[in-house]
């Protein structure tokens, strides 16, 4: 699979050692699981290359610094190859003074926002980041599209592995709510409002209406706004207002904050005190008795075991048009 | 209210500083109509004094200092005057250094986390700031609690005031969904399970079973867990698990993070950049013609001038308890 996506990224216009980045980038999301931001993406990710609204050679520019903060241009170059750039500078300044932050204007789609997170905390950092997106979500109380589901990921190192939690401000993705459509099938729980603004787990009427549901109501699109506005003052980049200009998502703003855990005077307590407080959880009474209590990153250790034994799923008719790419 | 607060808190051990800024605090909080955590929790906040969980005159410790992060130990001292402190060091970090965060270590409720967006805003900062609390919340998938409900507050400036998020992990607390059972109504969205492990907007039945729903489901049971670790582990304090010990919540970690916008290459442009996004906010269109698309903080404005022209509402009964203090 790298070898076949780093065969397509070399012959549009990225340089060996670029290419062989991204290509692993997007194998490995697949190898964990999350093949929306994976494999199935890959296709989309080469269009937006074509189109000229990925720039694959360019590097992000350093506009400003200021103590442990930074704020970068990424010059519209590949999202996944800048966000893992600007991890590296928030934690190589929260090596020099304990948390960095890196802003980022004018990037691309960082495609899955947990690489970053493990990317930290494989290295003994705490890691917040999050990224604004278009207009996919209505304000609370509103009918159209004004803010974007801006995901937000935090993560930090637990035993040899990490926790990650990576989530956007929609309940249910528009990618999942069809695929619960094409089955037939209900959303577990409810996940936006017919067009009546009843409150509604059909994914027909949420699609119908596209009034998807903000995570815990008016606190999640409060939370979005936030977001929004943050990655936009902090980069000194575009807005999901503005990003809805264009058909196509480009020039997004990001923001990547280390915390280096070794600076911490308590630093050789902390694995220990996270291993208390996931035992404690693990005591929950499950509400079934098939009820698993899981942290947030734990199922992507054993998607990544089973997939590591028996490869990596793959859509026959996705893999045929990376093929033919 | 500020004088009457201030003479209780005198004769209960408080110096006349930190009885006056104490005092004041707990007044603005009624002023701008979040009077559970104002003059509806101030009895509460004397009982503790009194049973010796808050030392009136403790001040907070510097543990470890590692560049633009700080580790302070609360000395189990007034939440309120704690958290003001740990604000202005965060601040004090940031104009030097772009960023700066404070950890936390034992200290007491802060009660309206929404207090020191405020603070920070006001002065020019973004503020990102998060308490653990005891258990009052069970794990996703479970039925007794484990975790926090964990209030996270982000807060910026925007023209001379602030918006300002100020949100628990629960969709609503005990003390919202106790309010609608005392007048017989639902919620007005599902707010947690029945015994049964159904979604429910019944009161009773989520008071009855004990399991309030976390905001986006598994989403907010995520972030409740990595607020609480991360508290923990920044500070050296302890985890939710371990302040649930106790029957009486104390002891508690918490996280200040202040970002400096004047150290931004942006800065001059920054409010206007803030006012384009509200304002393409509020071109949403509405629900139904009477929905106002608010941002967070928006309310606060309106109550506060409401109640500088009328006075401060107050229960009749909390009132005679406070005088009889």
């Amino acid at each position: 699979m790298k070898a076949e996506f780093s065969r397509i990224l070399l012959s549009n216009g990225f340089s060996v050692p670029k290419a062989e980045i991204c290509a692993e980038l997007f194998t490995v999301n697949s190898l964990e699981g999350v093949y929306t931001h994976g494999i199935n993406r890959f296709p989309g990710f080469v269009k937006n290359i074509k189109e000229g609204y990925i720039m694959p050679e360019a590097d992000p520019l350093l506009l400003h610094r200021a103590g442990s903060l930074e704020q970068w241009d990424g010059m519209n170059g590949p999202g996944p190859l800048n966000a893992l750039f600007a991890t590296d500078r928030a934690m190589e300044m929260a090596r020099e003074n304990g948390i960095g932050l890196v802003a980022l204007a004018n990037t691309n789609h960082w495609m899955r926002g947990g690489t970053y997170g493990w990317q930290a905390a494989s290295k003994g950092f705490v890691f917040i980041g999050w990224t604004n997106t278009t207009a996919n979500m209505p304000a609370w109380g509103a009918k159209d599209f004004r803010q974007g589901n801006n995901p937000l990921v935090i993560a930090l190192p637990y035993r040899d592995e990490a926790i990650v939690l990576d989530f956007a401000m929609t309940q249910f993705s528009y990618g999942k709510m069809e695929s619960y459509q094409r089955e037939g099938k209900k959303l577990p729980y409810p996940g936006g409002f017919d067009s009546n603004g009843k409150l509604t787990s059909d994914p027909d009427d949420i699609i119908a209406s596209q009034r998807a549901l903000p995570i815990g109501y008016w606190k999640g699109a409060g939370l979005s706004l936030l977001l929004d506005i943050m990655a936009t003052i902090l980069s000194g980049g575009l807005s999901t207002h503005e990003i809805s200009k264009d058909k196509v998502e480009h020039s997004v703003s990001q923001v990547f904050i280390a915390i280096n855990l070794k600076s911490l005077k308590n630093f050789h307590a902390i694995d220990h005190s996270i291993h208390q407080i996931i035992e404690d959880l693990q005591k929950s009474e499950p509400e079934t008795e098939t009820t698993k209590i899981r942290y947030p990153g734990e199922n992507v250790v054993k998607i990544r075991n089973e997939n590591l034994l028996n490869g990596i799923p793959v859509n026959r008719e996705i893999w045929k048009q990376i093929t033919c790419l």
